[in-house]
């Protein structure tokens, strides 16, 4: 940490401040100079937070220079984290695309949908059973009925199962049904949730907040790393801006970001990120060319009936078409898909 | 909603929409034109969610034209909403003060602050109990024991207590200390618990998300509304954008829109807002003037020894003379403080 | 300027770097910790800037501590700056109001509006002769003539006149018709105009652009002040967020930060900022209590007429409503309107 | 264009309306509901524009149905435009690459460079000889010297030039020495530069502004169309958000978004999106994955010696290590590079 000094400080001041930093075991280290002074205060932990000193008199300002976050870090894993789902690797040589409906609607469609997607190279099955709505008035998902389905589609598939866990008190039902917990990018700061989903032990797929910058959505990570639970996948679905031609924007810098700070494995959902069906292929291939371990791509046989999501769903014939091109991509990058 | 027709539809696409419309119990309104067609569907509501038009081929884009809340609109309600709380009330010629400290840190300190508050005008006392952190490393909060001490300082100044409400499981506990429950900026998506908050009938005072639009806002109102509890206090207390001069950036403009297009009371929060002391008197003035039907203030008797948010909150002496200031303001525009 | 070492850093680098900062006549600070390592450069001017490093091996970050801008600082200049326009002066106890048309549109409706606004309190006229619009297909203002129509109503009411300069060529002709030099939203980065705007030695009214963060907008005012104009008055007029409810957001935390960051006068344009006429009023009284040394408010008598912004334009008996409740706010604060 | 009435309104102001809309020479066409009515005006061109009605009393809301550009539509024009430079196509099968330094810093250091992007193989040489710069106290750039080692450089490799043109003044110097002109991100919306640059007829590259939608970018473009000159070339470059992490947010998004809406060719600037080195190849490769007709790249043999935007430029071996991918992007997509 590093305090820059008002020119104004008191002599009193100074020595409040750098008593403070005795008292938390630590040496301040201070440079003079003609327009200002600054004091180093180097080797602290989390004990040591920025706030602490932010209001004392005497200070300009603060800047932190160790980073909010240490599990989550390169600095203290320097190897790819792979996380392993069923068989399935995230984080790995391969991109392993998930892929299914936004929603579980019923139990022939998501059959249905599930071979489609098996058949086309997926790896591993979405499908919401709860769904977080804007208005209180939309499709609120199957609940539990939607989790039997989602099993039932993993019994005759294979394909491990992703899906969204909203509240704490879902913990219990989804632990029997879900191979991957979702957190959506609505509950990205519900600190509770990632406790107790870290809690869990099983894999946790972190959905980045709309409006999450990448240290805090890994200041995220570090809740459900915390309980001892390192198998988080961290995935990118688009930010707000001003821009209003697509959806979301899908931020795809945070993805050789994300790479450079963490050891845990990215991934994208470009289905949510632009929103619009048409655009979702070029993105998804722009996200493995960016290096993205995998993506969370939405299909329905008929997005017209959707109950939700429907104008970003790809057809089967586009999902199809969508893994050749990811899968051209992944080998000129030297990757599989 | 208006459904404006691709140049290139076919008839079969055609006949499909106005069929779907039909179906819904709706009257197709056609207006051709040289350059494209248009078809006005009026009458409809919640049932006739655009979703299930924009997937269908053959159309350019929907345009909404009702708005997607109902209970917290204008439209529904023409006179303001007062909300009382123990004698206090939101929304009415009074602006509220709600004042204290950001969490509840030990009794003594809390007891004494609310008098401070107190004294010079506050009429509610705010206080976290449980507080949401970006780092798990970071102060959590007292939690019940922090309660207790919220409603002994309640016994002894008379001031309600607001304190927030950060999952469905602490509901029970919350409803005995609690005279306001607050959703936080955080959870203001969290439509759980949202409905949950709304099924106590208890008064809610709902922040708005960073990135939350004021129509999203006035959406997750509505879950508070749609259970029948319509004691709800709109709170703005800043957006993310790129300035970053602020913590946040304070959006005023929230107040004149929202109280045009609800008739719910809309209270301010500068000091969460903008993040440093010595712009909240100032941004505090404002928002009396711009219309806010109250303030929520930081005050901390020690910000330097502060657990959390000690650079935002105001000393006592600052909050004196913001509340002279705030009612001199409030005179100004025909109001009291 | 701070440096922080990458932990990897070596010997050689290291050398390399602390030779560079005694080549240009510095001397470097070292803190070492058990983590990382910082260097301490102080004394510095704007010949040290951070990008000299920030390319370097070995280096982490490079944290500037001091200001990138000089002469608009407080540090510089400890004062208000008043600037003075044929005896109307920004910066001191009154608040001044400039309004006007949008547009130079006629000359009847011109002088109109120019006796209402005089009328009403304004001390200023504003009014577009050259326009920058968004579409080529829209109008772009009458030029010249607009010009001797201002002139002619500053004759009559004796307001001097705020009129947009859009480029360097049309500064010979602007000179002979304006009092003050308005540099537009869109130009806040027109580095030349800027420049031959402060050679100009006139009154120059800057407008921040809307993603012009605060640092950048001192940085501008910057470019004129250095040719020795120090008749700079800087305008809020709203930045661009992800909130579509209103046209900008009106950032009014920028006027409390500007006033402390620098000594120049900061006005306020809430026409511009929210763009809908019913929110000007309570933006403009939220302006005032704020701290804004003035106003800037476009004024029609005709808005469905305008040929420019009809719909944020106050209709004149807005405008003298606006003017009663401004002058109320300015009391209330101290100061006159 | 669309006309949704408010419940309230008059007979006057509805009569008012539709008289308006006939005088225009436009038939309304007239659909009521239960709880409003809308007025459809179709077949209107520029003429008709959104504000003329905004401001009209019994109006809800005015929604615009038709793009308010015209020759940058892909309605306008079909297949793709291909703007050829001396022989380098841009818009066709082959993915251009411009690189070269920011700016023009002395004759044999553009020569070296010039050579060294060529033979990775580069198509144009970039190379800024009037550089926009926050701070009035950073370098400026060389001027007149500075183009003319860029003639120079391009007499030894054959790569054409692209160069920033600043200001309208600079124009008769310019296309002596350009083969493009570039208009910077900062000059999107100086219309009259677009203007005088449309004149030129010269090949112009414009680059979207840090806060231009996708829109208004193409109606920037439309101001170059509209003088005759066909040939233009968009450049997306970054827009600002909340991010901080990297110094813009390269808005991928925003290539297939600009190749759907217009038919005119896109490439990306990487270097200044994400201005920083190490994030540069990655987002090479997702522009030219997202179907990026051509890449900015910028490329320096000594960025530690840069005047100007060191820490993002390419070493030589970066950059003909980022060819090598780029070009395996490109053939897995189908094209060349």
């Amino acid at each position: 940490m590093i305090i820059t000094l008002k020119p104004s400080i008191t002599k009193k001041q100074l020595n409040h401040i750098v008593q403070k930093i005795k008292d938390l075991g630590f040496a301040p280290h201070m440079s003079k100079g003609k327009m200002s002074t600054i004091v180093g205060v180097i080797g602290e932990n989390a004990i040591l937070t920025r706030e602490m000193f932010d209001a004392m008199p005497g200070i300009e300002f603060v800047t932190a220079i160790s980073k909010p976050y240490k599990l989550a870090s390169r600095e203290f894993k320097k190897e790819d984290t792979i996380v392993e789902v069923s068989g399935v690797k995230f984080g790995g040589k391969k991109v392993v695309v998930i892929a299914g409906p936004c929603s579980v609607e019923d139990r022939a469609r998501l059959l249905r949908i599930a071979k489609i997607v098996k058949d086309a190279g997926a790896q591993c099955l979405r499908g919401g059973a709860f769904k977080p709505r804007t208005s209180p008035y939309s499709f609120q998902g199957l609940g539990e009925l939607g989790l039997k389905y989602l099993r039932e589609a993993n019994k005759i598939t294979g394909l491990p199962v992703v899906t969204e866990l909203m509240s704490v008190d879902q913990i219990p039902l989804l632990i029997n049904y879900a191979d991957v917990l979702q957190i959506g990018a609505r509950n990205i700061q519900n600190f509770d949730l990632l406790k107790e989903a870290g809690k869990t032990k099983m894999p946790v797929m972190l959905k980045r907040g709309m409006s999450t910058t990448v240290k805090e959505f890994l200041m995220s990570a570090e809740y459900v790393l915390s309980q001892g639970n390192y198998k988080v996948i961290l995935c990118e679905r688009g930010i707000r801006t001003f821009e209003d031609s697509t959806r979301f924007t899908l931020d795809l810098n945070a993805v050789p970001v994300l790479k450079t700070l963490s050891h845990l494995p990215v991934i994208v959902d470009p289905s949510h990120g632009v929103g619009i069906r048409k655009y979702v292929t070029p993105m998804a291939r722009a996200a493995v060319a960016a290096g993205a371990d995998g993506l969370m791509i939405e299909v329905h046989n008929d997005p017209e009936k959707a109950l939700s999501d429907g104008p970003q769903s790809l057809l089967p014939s586009d999902f199809e078409q969508m893994m050749i091109e990811v899968k051209a991509i992944a080998r000129a990058i030297g990757r599989d898909a």
